[in-house]
């Protein structure tokens, strides 16, 4: 038996998201779940490090699954390339450990929110980012912003709440700003996220930028853990899973 | 009356070129030129700097149309892009001189084609890119062949012969490679371009950096004047038009 770790991108337009339905056709798990039990002849299921939303891109995201397929991981790379449709693809696949657990072993992870700030729309971006026509992003405020929402907290108000006796404490390492012409990209590195927790903080982030809300009132909204006085949750489109960090010995064989 | 002067960007995945047809939903002319007789109320036509083919993009397609329509060029701008589908947008829109032809008085034009040269398709690439699996190009020799096609020649060789007894002989300034892990892109200026042009001269010089021609063969090519000897016409959705210059004394009110 062997483990398999797969990089995988996919652009998400669509799709429902990672996480395998009925209708295996509409998820990328299903998708990728019909190639390889193509590839191996065995019930293969594979462990996402996480799910990703319906519409929501990926250009890292990190999967695993247990084979005795004899390819080498190359040779399964390329097989299961050539039988993906054109939206999903796989960048790396290698043998790791039995134990690792790509959602269990994951340390961290960074997600990048794209808006397109000008008064057109793009034609190339339109399906990749949140066009925001006006007014011009106060890009200053939201990076003041965002220092009330580094390091460990409860972000019970950043969340959509699904289940209820969960903790909702995560820790964010950091969140940056790339700022190019008329786009503007956020990058969120945390430990994990809640469900929507990064659409809803790019939301608030948005009013902060938007002057609807100042820069300080992030700490209230974060202290009342009160989804309410948060903003909006923004739409899957602009949304991309980067990257995700394992520990140098959960890959190791 | 007025002449304006427009930026256009496009993706031309769904539309069947720049030049208008019977059909004016299929094209972008016959698209732009829908909007501006919405706007202008009279019969507005629309000049191109030059067309572009069924399925090739634009980053800067420049078009200019007369008007005595009394809104201001960002007045216009706005209408345009509010009405314009999300895959065509304006950029720009300035006044410029009545005597402003936006294809006679181009002085350069600069196109941009993109290769993935990985074994694995790209998602976010597939509809904006030409895909060579394998094997990995040989750009230094494909450097070394675009040395012959730069200055004035006769690009018989490289051209889809529509009329017959025209001049193909055009000014290649510049043939420059950009080289990021993945991908290559090659831009390509000139004075002006024949049919196919481009996609002719990208697929010899393919074939170039896949080994099937010598570097120095280029210069047999050209001057047999048959298009036979050079390499296939690439097809359409890697190609962007970049770029139209113009004197100052040609936009100068």
């Amino acid at each position: 038996m062997k483990n398999i770790k797969l990089v995988a991108r996919y652009d998400g337009t669509r799709y429902s998201g990672w996480q395998r339905q009925e209708d295996s056709d509409k998820t990328i798990q299903g998708k990728l779940e019909q190639v390889l039990r193509r590839m191996t002849g065995e019930e293969t299921e594979v462990t996402g490090s996480g799910r990703t939303d319906a519409g929501v891109h990926a250009l890292h995201q990190v999967a695993n699954f247990k084979t005795a397929d004899t390819r080498s991981p190359e040779e399964m790379k390329a097989y299961i390339n050539c039988y993906l449709p054109e939206d999903i693809a796989i960048t790396e696949a290698v043998e790791v450990p039995l134990r690792f657990h790509s959602r269990l072993n994951a340390i961290s992870k960074t997600y990048m929110y794209r808006i397109w700030n000008a008064p057109y729309h793009d034609p190339f971006l339109r399906k990749y980012s949140l066009h925001i026509p006006q007014p011009r992003l106060k890009v200053k405020a939201m990076r003041r912003a965002v220092e009330y929402l580094i390091g460990e907290h409860d972000f019970t108000s950043f969340k959509t709440s699904v289940s209820k006796n969960k903790s909702a404490v995560r820790t964010i390492y950091d969140i940056r700003f790339e700022k190019n012409d008329d786009t503007l990209e956020i990058y969120i590195r945390g430990d994990g996220f809640l469900y929507n927790m990064i659409r809803i903080i790019t939301g608030t982030l948005l009013e902060v930028g938007m002057g609807k809300l100042a820069h300080e009132d992030i700490a209230g909204i974060l202290d009342s853990l009160d989804r309410s006085k948060a903003g909006p949750t923004v739409p899957p489109h602009g949304l991309f899973l980067i990257d995700v960090k394992y520990p140098d010995e959960a890959l190791n064989i």
